[in-house]
């Protein structure tokens, strides 16, 4: 018998007859003699529909009613599941975020979890009862709601499983794991058993859409045994936890991508201190979110200075540096909307040298130019054009052996 | 400069466009050096689709859980009006029934308000911040989500009413105010400038739809002007108040139909005590609303029963005192479930014998024949066939001369 968090969120309870499945799903859980406290999201498209509506009365909505606006979408769905659980013959209890005491800071659409009070979902869990959390959303000291921010429901879950020290959280989803490349570019993508926090918070911040990095931190942080598993069907899904229950590491444990990326360039910057961020400070200001950066020192007293932001930025950011150009009488602003980054993640990187080499070769051999290079102790990034964007993967899933589970990745 | 609490609900806050519009009218009151206090309900239809969700997942949805589901719609408009409130520069903040301590007791849909703490409205009013109440929603003493049931957000506007001791508290809503009868089938039907509480209570019991009666009841008891007023358009409205200010009150105020109305008649009952419970209690029990109630007794030492349901619970009702007939020897069963109940409302009547003669004289005249009788001190009903229905909301309308806003009524 075990004590579980389950999160639920998004698609996997988009309808009444998803709700309806997934109480089956956690009667399933308590049948078999585990305790589950449930976190949900809003329905899918709900959150968007709720924005819509509070787009279309306000240009500028106030955070503070943002944030009353979007947390009405989790209590719907808190309700709906535990009426679902009820009708099933298992007793339930939804909790909005005040009701459970997540105390968060005062800032709105972001807000950082505080503090939980986890006494009435223990009480709860002893008396039988499923706890239904609503997921998202908390209250600030001066009772204000608040919400976490995209993914938050994930957060929540996490915060809980740390607060009550349970055996495992499930973040269920619509894949049933983490795999080691995106099986819709790789047809021999393999589910992965295991990976660790580390690795995973690489994945996910390099585009991988199971988890949201800020969850994995938080997990690992409070090491929280965090498992992927499918909402729709059963199965062992992917334990996310601090070490690997293996003899040795794979090198290479998976490789995210991130398509909708573009890439800006001022050359002939005169190289003088305080360049970076007298290119950089107008940009974070907006703030758009800036990933790599790269600046080369040429022969001629000038450096050529290189950035990657979000496709849907690239415009504005061109607009906005072009007067910095003329300021630093720099030679010349370009850049390219068409770019995509591959990544592989492995803590076996560690110890393993070479594995950069290896993978500038498998991408030469595939005549596949690089642009950009970022690497980290557990992950190496690399900028291509986009259109070389599923070759790339695919070639690195075959350099590393991502199809076979050994160890060496040879 | 005066204080007002000002309910908007249903179709006035039914759009984007409405809620906008809305945001404007109350900017007048703003400008006009007024202090507004909002409570706002659901976007009309919404309530009902939540309760479609609610039934789509369960087929006994808890009582709790309702509630939770229900509440979130007007926690979507408070958050939408604050918004658009102060996009057009009128600071607002919205506050959902437990964020101003709208106290309950623990009735789930039918909840009664125990206290309200006003002194955050309060605090709001003094820095020019206008507060926007989620009406229908309060939280009982274990921090339940409670509801008040339908129209509760009325009830909710005249308690935050009493409790700010405000000089009105309007009812915006998509009539322009109370009328003498129903202007779609009367077209001489005139706007009332006044109405007394009693009055109101009774046309609103009767089947007028402009307010409900526990709202009126409870402005009533802790004396809160009220005023019907239209939510599209400027105009003075409806004033429900104590006294008329007029010298004389007119005999008959206004004209009320319903028109949904079942009458059930068993004949030759055993004229013994207790009679009347045993065919009235296992209605009651279902819970079924009886109206009317008329008994008679004939020559032969039986009685006649007679009493009137909505049109809806006819069948049911019928089928479940065939048993009762049977049990107490009752001669016949019958029914009619074509008829409509149509009544005149006058504090005037008090003062003034003959009213009823008058009313049976005009219906005569027109060869509507009376099928039950009931009066209060300043109401009498009479049902009738429903095809009558026009015809005899008209002519009462003409014989108390409710056209033209004179005090003698003749």
């Amino acid at each position: 018998m075990a004590l579980l968090v389950q999160k639920y969120g998004g698609t996997s309870i988009g309808s009444s007859d998803r709700i309806k499945a997934v109480a089956e799903r956690i009667g399933k859980y308590l049948d078999d003699g585990h305790q589950v406290v449930v976190v949900v999201s809003a329905m899918s498209g709900e959150t968007n529909r709720l924005l819509e509506l509070g787009r279309s009365v306000a240009e500028n909505p106030q955070a503070r009613e943002l944030d009353v606006l979007l947390a009405s979408g989790e209590q719907v769905t808190i309700a709906l599941l535990s009426m679902a659980l009820a009708e099933r013959g298992y007793p339930a209890r939804s909790y909005l975020g005040d009701q459970v005491q997540i105390q968060t800071d005062a800032n709105h659409g972001r807000a950082r979890i505080l503090s939980i009070d986890t006494d009435a979902i223990r009480g709860d869990l002893d008396r039988g009862i499923v706890p239904v959390i609503a997921g998202f959303q908390g209250v600030d000291d001066d009772g204000n709601l608040t919400t976490l921010g995209r993914g938050g429901s994930d957060t929540t879950a996490v915060a809980v499983a740390a607060k009550l020290k349970v055996d495992e959280c499930h973040i269920c989803t619509d894949v049933d794991g983490v795999y080691t490349a995106d099986p819709r570019i790789v047809d021999t993508a393999r589910r992965l058993e295991q990976i660790t926090f580390e690795e995973m918070l690489e994945l996910a911040s390099l585009g991988s859409k199971v988890l949201t990095p800020r969850s994995v931190q938080f997990a690992g942080k409070y090491n929280v045994p965090l498992r992927v598993v499918s909402s729709f069907e059963q199965g062992p899904g992917t334990l996310i936890t601090t070490e690997k229950n293996t003899m040795e590491q794979p090198i290479v444990s998976g490789i995210a991508y991130a398509r909708d990326e573009a890439k800006i360039t001022m050359s002939g910057v005169p190289d003088v201190p305080g360049v970076a961020s007298r290119i950089l400070g107008p940009v974070a200001r907006v703030p758009t979110e800036v990933d790599m950066i790269v600046q080369n020192t040429g022969a001629d007293g000038t450096t050529d200075f290189t950035f990657t932001v979000k496709r849907d930025d690239y415009d504005h950011t061109l607009g906005l540096l072009e007067k910095v150009r003329e300021e630093l009488g720099a030679r010349e602003l370009s850049g390219d909307n068409r770019i995509a980054k591959v990544s592989v993640v492995g803590v076996g990187m560690r110890s393993h040298a070479g594995v950069a080499s290896r993978l500038f070769d498998a991408l030469a051999a595939e005549n596949i130019n690089i642009l950009m290079i970022s690497t980290s102790e557990i992950k190496i990034s690399v900028v291509i054009a986009e259109r070389y964007l599923e070759l790339a993967v695919r070639c690195m899933h075959s350099e590393f052996d991502l199809a076979h589970d050994d160890v060496d990745g040879g």
